[in-house]
């Protein structure tokens, strides 16, 4: 079975970081594009809504007339998906939702984090909207599988992310009630949100109610650590 | 260390799908047996009792005079293997329950799944006294680890299970002092019970007191996924 | 990178354990030092306090001048490494946490154990102030991923423990405010502190704030089951 997927990226990354994971998977296939979100790329501008990344990616999937196709969220993107869902339903095969927000709706992002990265965000934001992520938090939390050279290398492929993205609340009035299969796969190593109360699963998994669960070892950020067994494993959400 | 074991399928399952675990164990230079539990062929009286189930699992064991063997149960198994164990208690050499229910005295399997499955149950109950398990359940919860065809292959296996086996209560009067060294193996991708509160673990394995824990990958249907590795980790979790 | 480790043993071992850990490391190109804590030895004394653990340690690192290292503490050694480091800031490169508890400030080890540990503590407590713990419970509990024969081996190696390690309570007035790094290990089927509330992770994790999460396959003893492994994930969570 030949899939297309559509791959949505998350904070502070662009579309460069899916590289290759798209060439693994084409190794295999399959078919795979990665849009940049508004306001996501280097010098972009950080001052837009999340109303505005969603329309990014429904413009990018209209423009290439996408359909029958896989549609993967990874952390914030998983915010992203969910209102793209509701705005091209029939156009999807399967949501995949990679150590990935779901919000209820009306909620923010933030209304997800623990108290110390709401701090931390609000202490750190930037007068043209951005904001960035400290090495330290990146390396220990983030990346923690890589070794130190990986580590500063992936960083700096990082830019300021629109912190609206994460503050704006998000209207999800249709979501809970579409009919597409939904997956979720989680990196056993992940602990951007930290392990207990506000860990990816089961909190996350349980929003979506019947969901397949796929798992694999490391990171929040397997896309630079091992992208070929990320690759495959989201082929493994994804399948029918 | 050669061992014999005893092995009791789950629901909507019979004893054809312990073939390949079997064949391997026996590779492995040990032997097993197992029983297909009153009521789980295709075709038989669905209306039979959870007394029913264990009558004739202890029925098989005396037929054969089996003796120091390894007790495994899986899935509604577990409450079998518990009531098993309290009627044969000097025949055993170890419990082993694979991603098993474990139930205190006087509660049925459906005290201890989720209201959603309970509900499901009472939708899908037929006049006969069987129920089957919904293929979207099964391919997304109980076999998440298999590609589209083998989750279709191993649902063809399937037959309706007899409910009173869920909700019959069962006492267990005894098991709770038996001195029988005991074993838990868990799959980490099982979500045939979801994960967090209603999780096999640590819900099921703290009840059990001292025991040991052993884990592989997969989901609910590794005697289907990956029939060889399930082996190899019933020979760890059995052996003395 | 070449990385200098002190390896902080648990309770009931002492440094010997270390051995094929140590030779691992050296065949990465890393050196590794490993004391025996106070009372530690077979034979030795076992009315030794919590204080004298750690004088024996720092004492240990002072003698041989060591600098800029990780210091590793397993278990009980979590305990110790977290007083030595209040002692020695200024010579450690990184702290790591190998299944190891976390202490807040005043607490004593088994103020962190199920009652049904401490419990069994007290009813094995020997006039000597040592304590010995049972072969079924390290058996099922500790080495739950080995074969009995070597379950028997290695046990065979352990000694009575100096129970006042267990029950002093330990200041820790200055070590959450240390600013050097941290890493904690944890191995998946661990079950020596049982799965669900007394867990190691997250309870202990969550305590050292920004810290680096690895894991491993195997039990509390993966220093006799996995040693060449543990190398491997003491070297992942060491470095920079």
């Amino acid at each position: 079975m030949s899939l297309d997927f559509v791959l949505v990226h998350g904070s502070w990354h662009d579309n460069s970081a899916w590289a290759p994971v798209i060439a693994r998977l084409e190794q295999l296939g399959h078919r795979a594009w990665a849009p940049t979100v508004a306001g996501h790329e280097p010098g972009g501008n950080k001052g837009v809504s999340h109303a505005d990344c969603v329309a990014s990616v429904v413009a990018f999937i209209k423009a290439h007339d996408l359909r029958n196709f896989v549609l993967v969220g990874h952390s914030f993107g998983g915010t992203v998906i969910q209102r793209v869902a509701e705005e091209v339903p029939d156009r999807l095969r399967r949501l995949v939702f990679w150590n990935a927000f779901v919000l209820q709706d009306g909620e923010s992002l933030e209304d997800n984090v623990p108290p110390h990265y709401k701090a931390l965000f609000e202490a750190m934001a930037q007068p043209d909207g951005g904001v960035m992520l400290p090495f330290p938090v990146w390396r220990e939390a983030f990346i923690n599988d890589a070794d130190e050279a990986l580590a500063r290398r992936a960083y700096d492929t990082l830019s300021p992310t629109p912190r609206r993205s994460h503050t704006d609340k998000v209207p999800l009035k249709t979501f809970f009630q579409l009919e597409v299969p939904k997956s979720y796969l989680n990196a056993t190593e992940d602990t951007a949100l930290p392990p207990g109360e506000y860990a990816w699963t089961p909190r996350f998994l349980a929003r979506l109610g019947l969901a397949r669960l796929v798992q694999m070892p490391g990171s929040h950020e397997v896309i630079f650590t091992n992208p070929a067994l990320l690759a495959d494993k989201l082929v493994e959400a994804g399948r029918d």
